[in-house]
């Protein structure tokens, strides 16, 4: 037998990576990345061509199916290794990303009768029509002081098990009724590796509002909504699995569908962002991981427990065993930078980026980084996809200040970059203010591939900024479980320190642009507060006045 | 001799347009246009190729003068008219626009020692960079209780005589010394046409601050800066004719250059808004007309003085004899569709647009217009040029807010679109508000042709809307004083009656319309109060931002 490896898979918004990699010392040796055919469902729905409501964002779930079988395959080819060298798979995936099954894990939207219904779809976590949802379990807890409420920094997000939930009761009774279990992603794909449906602790912690063993009460639910009592005992409850546990052993059909062999270990589910803590070797409280894509998701381990206004949760445990776990999040970061190249950058640009055989963010990160801080005179809030820490409102949204005639696509373009460093900013200024020091902002992610933008947060931060070596983070986490799930090393710390990726670019704070951030930030904080805090609710109400045009239509 | 006609020549921001009039009925029988060969000089001075600072904007005035030797005779050629018929020539600029010449109108730009200097140049109406001279003005004469203040609704623009001279004064005196007269290009026009300097009432009353036949007072100015003190008597002073007067005949030169008749009668200069409303035969009090092309202008009549805040002034016969004429405008209109439009759209529109042989402007508004009101969730502020009316603030920027993953050109566009009608509704609310009556909207200029903007203008404003039939307002208007400059007519109100356009296109509100956007003006109004009236003055801090990293540069 030659040297044993692992697979990892990432499962992300637009596609899944597999990632092949030795035991011994975490060594890549093959990837593959399959996009999903379907991508973000959220302008008509597949099966019938009906066109779905604002905020709402659904997947297929046989898109994910069709990663094992076809980016597992091509990665362990891509390693030159022997299929039967694998010794276990880990995933991870986006959240909270919700599926609706039936008893034995089928989803809904499988079924004929429910193919013509997007509550019968995938979830994705970027799915924000669950709002008045979430502000009437905010409103509810909040007056009846449930204890589980600060560990969320105050306020359950639309995105969550919660939130969605009752919006499936509430607009589907009928998919409601149907649905035996309401899954995580993350559990249904480890449930499709295995036959066994375990419940990984990490979404239950941050999405499922699980915290000292126990859910929201009964009780509660019920006030919410008289059908809405059993949900935890119907939809939700399931046995526990600890992270780097071995959830079960990988079965004939999944053997199948990846060409690995019936019988390794599969590794409890776990997030993307989670997994790549141990990835960067940033287990040690103070280090802040920021997994930096189409949204950014924040990870830093704690000694102690604090409760953090406006972040999105704290698990003991949530991320390595031993420490408190601290979440938080920005849901829009290259989804924002990507809507822009799309939909607002002119045609010369396109034309001078493909003349050079660079992209348009190439194009235009290399303009904007020939600026002095402030030269473009704008300011932007970064809440195109709304905001989920520290405000956790999915109702406010982008907005860009400054602009005349002179304005062009760069200045815009680095004015969204800067509002996502501010953005992040205000996280770790809420961490700090809590009593969780951050000394260190380590990035993982698609995104750490743009220097202006590393930059740019190195500054806005004034934190040294380290890259992760690898460009697979989230897939090298979910291998290094997967490792641990295989039981060749005692716990992911160990893990981590033999698997760890190198480090990539370190980014110091440079003083004189330190300054300058520190007059742009205040600025971004006053409007900040001015439009996320009540100083003026116009975001809130210009949604409503949408939703009000786009139905009267 | 066959019919006698004349020629009105309107020098807009881009070109000229010279246009052949029928004097007994106004028919218009042939026009031209010119565009300036050096157009808006904003961004490196032609003679060195040196950077302009932000918010600079010059012209050559050589490009006027080519308008004359090339414009004119075209449309004389196309009207099929003989020279010798045409007994009159009248013309219209764009205010304030600024000469700065030897004593015999030479502009200083021509000779070789200040070729490289831009104070030298034209000042064009949106150079805005004399904003430290103009709130200096605004608080010295604050303080003073100076009695012209409220004439002008209590602040003096950038724009406008006394602050771009003054700016001259301390940033190029050398240039402030070598300048003899500091002219009008409305009257520099007139000058080259006539060999006579005669300054017009209209710009003298409305830019230059005369007011009951005085300007401010050598101890005011002396207070500004003690050089400042002669500037009235030094650089200004001229004596005054009124609109539809006969400035003098046609020089020798003028008619080699444009091909008419030595000694015809050259009526005094006007402004392309004021010379509107007798061609759109709104002369009358309560009929607003609104200029509409890369800025508009608003002018009205009324019975009575009324002190306005926000105005642009207001002259006693600044528009028509025996009324008091009231101005008001905003900077940047057919400018920020245009500057979003060139720099906003994505290829895959521009490609569009090609194939189906139509604008991008065409194409975005035939979008725009198929949406309800509100359904794009955005709202903007109209500032991207400053604003003209009613803050006076010209270091303003513009705004839009509430974007979205989802937001497409379309949206944005069309919140554009409605900014700049919530900025006329704020016009339209001042002058109420004072006791001036607005019962009608009359609109001239390009915009006239994009029928979904005239249809947002009515809605918003709630007024009967109607476009004047001519595409060439302020040239008929110009042909008009010609008439009146030749004898032909006794005042500009008989040439007004005889030689008015017919009526164009007719808006009426709709009332679901209407109450759609009376909300969402009133969230303009909030806004625009918060920006603009030191709620946070974040545009004007970012821009001293902007400057000190361009400077540092």
């Amino acid at each position: 037998m030659n040297e044993p490896v692992v697979v990892g898979v990432d499962f992300g918004t637009l596609s899944g990576r597999a990632l092949v990699v030795r035991v011994r010392d975490g060594a890549e040796l093959g990837t593959a990345v399959h996009e999903y055919a379907h991508g973000v469902v959220d302008e008509t729905l597949p099966a019938t061509g009906a066109p779905l409501p604002p905020d709402w964002a659904l997947q297929v779930p046989r898109d994910y199916i069709d990663v094992l079988r076809t980016a597992v395959p091509a990665a362990v080819r891509e390693a030159g290794v022997d299929p039967a060298d694998v010794i276990g798979i880990g995933t991870d995936f986006t959240a909270c990303t919700m599926v609706p099954t039936t008893a034995d894990g089928t989803p809904l939207c499988e079924l004929d009768e429910f193919a013509g219904n997007p509550h019968a779809y995938v979830k994705l976590w970027k799915h924000h029509a669950a709002q008045p949802q979430a502000d009437r379990i905010n409103e509810l807890a909040a007056r009846r002081a449930e204890k589980w409420l600060p560990r969320y920094g105050g306020l359950i997000s639309s995105e969550w098990e919660f939130a969605k939930g009752l919006e499936v009761l509430e607009e589907a009774p009928d998919v409601y009724a149907a649905m035996a279990h309401w899954v995580e992603a993350a559990d249904w794909i480890v449930w499709q590796l295995t036959g066994r449906y375990v419940r990984n602790a990490c979404t239950a912690g941050y999405k499922g509002i699980r915290q000292d063993g126990a859910y929201p009460s009964a009780d509660f639910l019920r006030e919410l909504n008289p059908e809405f009592g059993t949900f935890v005992v119907d939809k939700l409850n399931q046995p526990i699995g600890a992270l780097g546990d071995r959830a079960g052993d990988l079965s004939a059909l999944a053997a199948y569908w990846t060409g690995l062999t019936a019988g390794i270990a599969v590794a409890v589910g776990n997030v993307d962002a989670h997994v790549t803590a141990p990835a960067a070797r940033a287990v040690e409280p103070g280090r802040l991981v920021a997994i930096m894509g189409t949204s950014t998701c924040h990870v830093v381990s704690g000694t102690d427990l604090h409760e953090v206004p406006g972040m999105c949760g704290v698990v003991d445990g949530g991320i390595v065993p031993g420490l408190w776990g601290y979440e938080a999040g920005q849901s829009g970061v290259g989804d924002i930078f990507g809507w822009f190249v799309d939909r607002q950058v002119p045609p010369s640009y396109h034309e001078l980026a493909r003349e050079r055989g660079i992209s348009v963010h190439e194009l235009l990160t290399e303009l904007a980084a020939a600026q002095p801080v402030g030269a473009h005179g704008l300011l932007a809030l970064d809440w195109h996809s709304g905001n989920r820490s520290v405000l956790v409102d999915h109702e406010l949204s982008g907005l860009v200040l400054g602009q005349t005639l002179a304005t062009r696509a760069e200045d815009v373009y680095r004015a969204l970059l800067e509002a996502t460093a501010f953005g992040t900013r205000m996280i770790i200024d809420a961490f700090t203010d809590a009593g969780v020091p951050i000394d260190e902002l380590v990035v993982a992610g698609g995104l750490v591939r743009n220097p202006l933008l590393m930059r740019i947060y190195a500054d806005v931060t004034n934190l040294p900024l380290r890259t992760i070596g690898s460009e697979q983070g989230p897939a090298l986490g979910s291998a290094m479980h997967a490792a641990v799930a295989a039981g060749y090393y005692p716990d992911i710390r160990a893990a981590a320190e033999a698997m760890g990726a190198d480090d990539g670019e370190t980014y110091l704070p440079v003083g004189s642009n330190v300054e300058a951030y520190e007059r742009l930030f205040a600025e971004y904080h006053e409007l900040h507060d001015y439009f996320g805090r009540g100083g003026n609710d116009v975001m809130h109400r210009l949604r409503q006045l949408r939703r009000t045009a786009l139905a009267s239509r």
